[in-house]
């Protein structure tokens, strides 16, 4: 995982050099409205961690290693009837021209607002490819076999309003402003050839190495697979043995998720741990004492009866094998509620695996047979995207390995 | 305005005398995941922002005078039917005591997810009363003349989805997670006598000290009067001259600015500096050369034309007395776009005056008049409310100041 880097290290270097506290005090005394001012001094030696960024070439795109930052905007879309593979490589040159600037703090290409790019704040663009867009390019032979829409599970109540997609663009930051411009300029660079299907906003909170928590107050994401591991490698990363263009790349699996918060508040603590399978205030599994203790399903208490019910969210979710294992990066979503409620809440389930059919399903299939968090969960979208590989370096485009394999073969 | 101060700093200041850069390193050892763990080490001193809490107790209430953090949600309710005063002080109490506790890092009595409030990220709730809450409290005498519905200009397009309201919160912090726990909290405690009408969402970010940016690019709010000033005090608070219980308080305006982004990216650099009478690089009015010079609509170019034209947003706006002036809070929103579009975006406009009528409406008809702006700008939402005083200290309630007014008059 690339390590995040200043945006105009230098300038700020030589402004700290020259100045230090009193030009930063004096750049607030100039403020007409003082706000910030009076705890500017214990901060001045704080960098500012909008001017981070994550590196956009590379083997992997960005954002699916990258630590996950406070604010993720998924934003789906349709090609336009017509849209071919020229047109196809065209908007994809454009993501990645945007992409490469935006992410480094730099306005993209005619950004007709410049200045909402200088605070990139960790920022990455992440491209997938959904299942019709193979056709739209006439390329349905370089389909991978497991990029199709999910089975339908008997727990989904799906609205079609988040479902499926042409394209998908994963769009994350730490600031919700640098989101919202990063949409908009990659939106409507792109409007002739694409129209908006879905944007669902999300965010996470958690101090630095913990478990965020989702809006059920539970921690969510323990288990999960550590980038720039052997493992990560193994089973987020496709090694292009089956389609060489995908060599470097993954899929995504976006699943929206309704939380009944309202019957959910109806049970205590206890209820909880025995539905997740985890104690609320710690997230130690019912067999251990803290969050990270390996869960054991062989516990027994002094009746004989599991720890950890049989029928517990993470009995239920735990791999059976070692190879079902895939990366959870989700974000709560917390929307204006219809008439009559008091939330519209949930989880934007974002899953990262090499074949979804090996990992992700078997896992998704024994929640849907049976998992007693059901009762408060309800799968509202859903939609699946081939992640292509990064771009190696400046001059390349998002995809290209796809359009060039049939170019050359 | 009060410093934020620190939620559990002892807890803290323990851990960091006993453990150091071991016990932070050890606990993001134990991570599964390790996100976050090879950041860590370069900030190991800096403190957690998101354990900062802003007072609850005061003369007046938080969410005002207070540095606006990053993410706010104002939520409009209307009395269910039959509802009157007692029912009302009832209200009050409860989100008095919710309010006091989630503000200071604390769960609410009874709070379902208590995990969430641990991170109150310089949380705060403001509440108001719209114009109808007097009438069902059998108080019509004791409302202020200006709390009212504003008249209707010839720019809004008023969705009644986006207006009114007998009841609002103001629900601030700098975490999103944090504000979502509060608002779902505060509605749910107190849903047999409230439904929600509606909830807007939204965030603002820059640098300590720096104005703010809206999403068409523009520095918005630069001028504004600094809390803690004699001016803040004379504009903001009530004195309590007119409605004796108001002393302290003050009044809100809510409207929702929808921001037509299509057309306003037509518009370059040049045209839109004319259109809002600054610089957008770095907001400088066209008089001057720095965001905070005092604008001069006198200064006049080569030619003999006003540098700031006259119709330009800033000529409009700006006060032509000094008592028209008023503290301006405002937070940019950025929804999922109708089908068809690309963008569903633009301003919660909040303003907060000691007298509407006074302060605000003058400015707002001059721009409803006539503001280059307009063309660019709908008002789609309007409510207005009186915010009553703070809560001086524990045993008091929210709006205590009215109820008691007529108990024993």
């Amino acid at each position: 995982m690339a390590e995040p880097t200043r945006a105009r290290p230098a300038g700020l270097s030589r402004r700290r050099l020259l100045g230090g506290s009193a030009a930063v005090a004096g750049a607030a005394g100039a403020a007409g409205i003082g706000w910030g001012a009076a705890t500017l001094t214990h901060r001045e030696h704080d960098r500012d961690p909008a001017l981070d960024t994550v590196a956009f070439y590379g083997a992997h795109q960005a954002g699916i290693a990258t630590e996950p930052p406070g604010h993720a905007a998924f934003v789906g879309f349709d090609l336009v009837a017509g849209v071919g593979r020229e047109d196809i490589i065209g908007l994809l040159k454009i993501w990645t021209d945007d992409a490469s600037r935006l992410t480094q703090g730099k306005p993209a290409l005619a950004d007709t607002e410049p200045e909402l790019a200088a605070r990139p704040a960790r920022l990455t663009v992440t491209v997938g490819f959904g299942p019709q867009l193979f056709t739209a390019a006439q390329l349905d032979d370089q389909r991978p076999h497991w990029l199709k829409p999910l089975p339908p599970f008997s727990i989904d109540k799906l609205d079609a309003a988040w479902c499926g997609g042409d394209l998908v663009l994963q769009i994350c930051a730490d600031e919700a402003t640098t989101v919202s411009h990063a949409v908009r300029v990659l939106s409507k660079h792109v409007k002739s050839l694409v129209s908006v299907k879905w944007v669902q906003r999300g965010f996470r909170n958690a101090a630095k190495g913990q478990t965020m928590r989702n809006l059920m107050g539970s921690v969510d994401g323990t288990v999960n697979i550590a980038p720039d591991t052997p493992d990560f490698d193994r089973l987020v990363w496709d090694d292009g043995g089956y389609r060489p263009w995908l060599a470097g790349g993954t899929s995504m699996v976006l699943r929206r998720i309704a939380m009944q918060l309202e019957t959910w508040d109806e049970l205590d603590a206890d209820g909880r741990a025995i539905t997740i399978g985890r104690t609320v205030d710690n997230g130690a599994p019912l067999s251990g004492t803290k969050e990270f203790d390996e869960a054991d399903f062989q516990v027994v208490d002094q009746y004989g009866i599991p720890k950890i019910p049989p029928s517990s969210h993470i009995a239920r979710a735990h791999h059976t094998r070692d190879e079902e294992r895939f990366l959870r990066r989700g974000y709560n979503y917390d929307d204006a509620p219809a008439p009559g409620q008091v939330s519209n809440s949930g989880l934007l389930f974002a899953s990262f695996q090499r074949d979804i059919d090996a990992q992700y399903l078997p896992v998704q299939q024994r929640l849907a047979e049976f998992d007693a968090l059901n009762q408060w969960t309800v799968p509202v979208g859903s939609a699946v995207f081939a992640i292509p590989p990064g771009v190696p370096g400046p001059g390349g485009y998002l995809g290209q390995q796809l359009f060039d394999s049939v170019a050359t073969r």
